[in-house]
Order: structure tokens, then C-alpha cells, then sequence
């Protein structure tokens, strides 16, 4: 089973190392999003330069193409990707219980249809974790039912305690292997009572690290916060909490500070193919025709090659024509600004000065 | 100026070194075409490593957009797309030529709408040279009329004549820099007396290289060796030779063979970027289904990234799933594939074993 080995605190923050059979990791980590075996248009290469450390993959796309099969067939899902380090696999149930019309969920678990062809799946908690066996997933998320946002407390119950049951069948599917592990997922919607009976559930059958899950669904930061300062004290210390598809830099900071330890978001890859670039002071869009005769790099004390090689005018020139390079380019400055964010905020633990550790939310270029 | 110096010689075939202002150049060299400052979807660290030499850029793509004025004050299509070695550009005509119904020439120059945004724009042999100079390129082309083909005799006489005085005029209006150049190009369709007129005319000029244009536009690979065949001969032997836009490898041999020193194409990226990779025995689609459980490389011989790093069975799942990364890896491979080709050309040359080379025009899967 995997460990995690806390090494400093600063209130409720934490910085420790996550030792798994594919390699450590520093946490606070932040994992990219790498849904169809890859993280869009970025060599593995780069994402190791970038100090990206551990990557997510998504069960639901995986499980359609190429197949669980064929990819446990040519070796797991890291060497499918040609990724040496830790992978985490979701379950598959976000993305199904988002198919509008095109799934069914019963006790026994969801039947939908493929949006790639329409051809007909079963996903039970049993098949999904025996999906993620094929994908070699280092750490392999328990299906869960993604409670709809807002719903009522009855809802909020009921689909809490399905998940409940199902964690417990996840993890008799699961199969121990040294440095491998199953993370149970905390839901009840924004109901403490719930959130906290769900705790209490996945702690009696026990996994190798918590997630919160249902957050970052639209009830804003300040909700999410404050579910936070209720849920992760009631998760156990020595295991690594990890709040699922978040997110912005704020609200990783903040989410830290209540004693997060991992992440994942498609935001710095998605938005990076649109033209939006992170940066210190915030987030800027290439495409803005200000930056057309700029010579100056996107961000000068930035290491990835956008910056080390490029100016803004050359990025807004991809962008404006359409150049795959572009969205190549700004992906990797936003996955490696986030890389080095991770350092900060695990720095500024250590240091004990993470309260003033901040993130505008203005625009850098407006 | 920039000049060359022969190294070996096999029959007519040539090996030799490019000295420019931006370094030197094996020749016989193969130029990859990176249209808007791009070869597309590849960094440039990674052209450097696939063995890139040199780059050819698009003239009429680049006074569109960024625009030449732009490209000058950002320091030149090198520095502004990150590309330490030489490039040569295009004169912008071959594509203006392209535009059906949207272009109108007379002895003055071009008229021509912007396909981008339908603004008017004029380009001369002076103009052409100027926005070559704003680029800074390394190997400027002069301004020639491309003659359709087919043409008739009268017709290919007076476009001929046509570009020998646009010729003149770009000599004229180049502004000479030690390690840069001005090539001419040699028209005159596929009549013989027309093209050793051609020839001729530009020798009496004096160029730093002679280009043979109008070539690979259907003629067909025999009529265009037998073009080859009366031309170079009446080409100095101490300038070297540019066979425009071509080609296929099984081309390059035969006009290597035939005395040409350089080579550009969008083949290896553009069908790339299609899924169809470069391999010793022919070509392959990796889109084909019977690579979607291959554990094996493209190609095991082969020390690009694609081929080091990823299996066919990925590359395949990369290509169905519309995966950016799929384009952006075959183009690569394709990329290191005609360098490693060029650089099998040179040392057959050198071992005076041209005439064993040989390469299929078969598809290695089919």
C-alpha cells in the first residue's frame, strides 16, 4: 500500500511525501489532467522539465478508447503514455453521470452509452476498480455517485449513503499491492451533518487517502471553503487528502490552508489552448492585440520554453493564425507555472508564511 | 556572400557545406517549410534535435500576417520564431500565382487580396527583396512568374523572359551582406531550349545559387529528371542548386544523383500531420486498425521521440481520439526521418554508393 509521511505543518497546512511504487511525491502536489493518455499536445519529456510529478487519467475516456484491456495488454496506462511517474485514475462516474439522458444508475451501478459510438457499458464499483487494475493506476479512485448541485438534504443523503455502500465494495475489489492504493471520497453535497457521516463511513472501512468530492460543482469558493473547515478535520491525519477538480490558484491556496494536500484541473492545459496564460499577478490572454509587437517574454523570471524561448508577440502571432504551436506552448508555460506554484505554496508551508501567500483574481492584462 | 564548397563528388551528385552568416550547412540538405514562422506543431529545440539545418519560411504567409515590418522590428524571422540557423524564404510568388481570381500580374509586379482579411497588397521584384531583407533572411529567392502547367511554348518563352527581368531587377535591389544571398531561378517549363536559355540569363546576372523552379507541379518524377538532366549541367559548378518544393524521397535521390544540392517540402510535416509516417521501406498510415494492439516503435531503428518513447498501438490511439499530440509526434518523426534520409544521401555519396539507394514507393502496410 502506498504511504504518506507528513514533514512540516503550518496550521492545518501540510508539505509531506506521498511514496508510491512508482516514485515520491512532494505534497501539496498538483496534478495535470491527462484524459485520453495525454495531457493535450504535451510530450511526456516536457512534463517532467515542467516538474510535473504525478498525472491524472480518466477511466470513462480510457475505458472507451483504446479499452481497459488493450492497455493493460501493452503494459498500464504510464507505459501506454510513456509516464514514469505515479498516476491517479478517476472512477469513471463524474464524466457518466454527466451523459444527460444517456445513463441509468441503480443500486447495482450506471449502464450508459459510449458518446463515442453509442455502444452500451456497465460501470459498478466492482468494474471500475477492476478497470483501474488494468490502467496499473497507482492510486485508484472508489465510484461514487456525483451528487447534482444544489440538491435537498434527502437527495443528499440518499446518494451519500449509495456511495457509502459502494465505496465498501470498492474496496473489497481491490487488490493490495505494495505502493498502490484506493481512495475513498467524502460527498454530502454542502450538508455538514452528511459530509461528516461520510467521513465517518470511509474511515470505518479505511483507505489509503481521502477525497473530498461534489466541490468546484458551482457553489463557489466561500461554500467550499467552508466545507473544508468542517470535513478534513474529520478525516485521519497520516493519510493524504485530496480535493477532486480543483483549480484556480486561489482556491488552492485556500483549500491548503484547510489541510488539502492534493490536486487536479484541467484549467491550466484547457485554458492555455484558448490563449489564456497564468501568471504571478494573475492571468493575461494572448490573443489581446496588445501583446502583437510586445518583445518581452510572457512572464521574464518563467522557465518554460513559451518564455525562455519566445516573445508575447510570436505566441499572439500563433494564436491569431491558428498555429497548433500555440496552444503547445502557452499549455506548457501554464502547466509549469502551476508546477512552480506548488513549489511556492510548499515552500511558503515549510517557511510558515502561507497566510501571505495570495493570487489576484484580476487580470494581469486588463 | 554566402558560398559553398564542394566536398565529394559521385557522378554528378555533390556533397558540400553551405558557409552562411548563420552557420554552415551540409549539403545535400533537405529544408523543412515552416509557412507562418512555424514548422507546425514542433518546437524549435526539437527541429535542432531531429538534425534541422536550415528552414525555409513563406514570404507571402508572413507579409500577411504578423506583416514584414513587424518581423524586422522583432529582429527577424530568426530571432522572432527562436530559429538559430539560416533560413531561406521564398519570394511570396508561387503562392500569390496560387491565388485564382484574387491576383493580377503585369510587368511591374503583383496585385493580389490577402486571403486573410481580402485587404490589396502589391508585390514587386523590389518589394519582394525588401520584405525578404525585413526578415533577414539568409538565402533570399528572387521574384519569378510561375508559368501553369501545362503552358504552351510561347506562352513558357514569355513568362521565362518575364522572370529574367525580374531577376535582374531583384540583383539589383538586393542589398549584399557577407554570409547572406540572393538565388535565381531557373524557368522555362519542360522546354529544354527555354530553360538553357533561362540558365544562361542568370549566370550573365550572377546569382549566389541557382533554384530550378516550376518543377513537381504534375509533370510527373521522368519529365522532371529529364528537365534535371539538361539543366544543372548548364548551372555553375561552384554555386550550389535548389530544387524548389520537392519532394519524396525516392525525388530526392534522383535529383541528388542529377546534381541538386537542396531541397524543400511540406511532406513530411503536412502528412505528418495525416497520420502517414516515413519509414526506410516505404510509408505507413498509422490510422490503419492494424496497428491498434502493436507494442512495437514505427520504426525500432529510429531515435525521434515518437519512436523512442511511444509504441504504434499509441500513436494509433492518439490519431483516433483527434489528440493533438498524435500530429505534433508524426511530424516529428517524419522530421528526423528525412534528416537521417539526407544524411544516408551524403554518405553515399561520399563512399560513391548514390546508385545502391534506393527507396519504394510501396506502403510498408499494405
Amino acid at each position: 500500500m502506498l504511504t504518506w509521511r507528513c514533514r512540516t505543518t503550518c496550521g492545518k497546512a501540510r508539505t509531506g511525501v506521498l511514496a508510491t511504487a512508482h516514485g515520491d511525491v512532494e505534497t501539496p502536489v498538483f496534478m495535470p489532467v491527462g484524459t485520453a493518455a495525454t495531457v493535450k499536445g504535451v510530450m511526456t519529456g516536457d512534463l517532467q522539465e515542467a516538474g510535473v510529478s504525478m498525472l491524472l487519467g480518466n477511466t470513462y475516456h480510457l475505458m472507451l478508447r483504446p479499452g481497459a484491456g488493450r492497455i493493460r495488454d501493452l503494459g498500464g496506462l504510464r507505459q501506454f503514455m510513456n509516464w514514469p511517474g505515479p498516476v491517479l485514475t478517476d472512477s469513471g462516474g463524474f464524466q457518466i453521470f454527466s451523459l444527460k439522458g444517456l445513463s441509468k444508475v441503480t443500486e447495482e451501478g450506471a449502464v450508459f452509452r459510449s458518446h463515442v459510438d453509442g455502444s452500451q457499458h456497465e460501470l459498478t464499483p466492482e468494474r471500475s476498480v477492476e478497470i483501474q487494475d488494468c490502467l496499473d493506476s497507482t492510486v485508484t479512485m472508489v465510484l461514487d455517485e456525483c451528487t447534482e448541485h444544489p440538491a435537498t438534504r434527502e437527495r443528499a443523503l440518499h446518494s451519500m449513503e449509495r456511495s457509502m455502500r459502494w465505496a465498501e465494495r470498492c474496496r473489497r475489489a481491490f487488490r493490495p499491492r505494495e505502493g498502490y492504493g484506493l481512495f475513498g471520497i467524502v460527498q454530502g453535497g454542502v450538508h455538514d451533518d452528511l459530509r461528516l457521516a461520510s467521513a465517518r463511513a470511509l474511515q470505518s472501512i479505511g483507505f489509503e487517502g481521502y477525497a473530498v468530492g461534489g466541490l468546484a460543482v458551482g457553489e463557489g469558493q466561500e461554500e467550499m471553503f467552508r466545507v473544508l473547515d468542517r470535513v478534513v478535520d474529520h478525516l485521519p491525519a497520516d493519510r493524504p487528502r485530496y480535493l477532486m477538480g480543483v483549480g484556480r490558484p486561489d482556491d488552492i491556496i485556500g483549500a491548503v490552508a484547510r489541510g488539502i494536500d492534493m490536486f487536479d484541473c484541467v484549467l491550466p492545459s484547457r485554458s492555455g489552448r484558448t490563449g489564456q496564460a497564468f501568471l504571478r499577478h494573475g492571468t493575461l490572454n494572448i490573443r489581446n492585440a496588445r501583446h502583437r509587437d510586445d518583445s518581452q517574454p510572457l512572464d521574464p523570471g518563467c522557465r518554460c520554453p513559451a518564455c525562455r524561448d519566445h516573445s508575447r508577440a510570436y505566441l499572439h502571432h500563433l494564436f491569431r493564425c491558428g498555429e497548433m504551436l500555440g496552444p503547445v506552448l502557452l499549455s506548457l508555460h501554464n502547466l509549469t507555472y502551476y508546477q512552480d506554484f506548488m513549489a511556492d505554496v510548499r515552500k511558503a508551508i515549510e517557511k510558515g508564511t502561507l497566510d501571505r501567500l495570495a493570487w489576484p483574481e484580476q487580470p494581469a492584462d486588463q
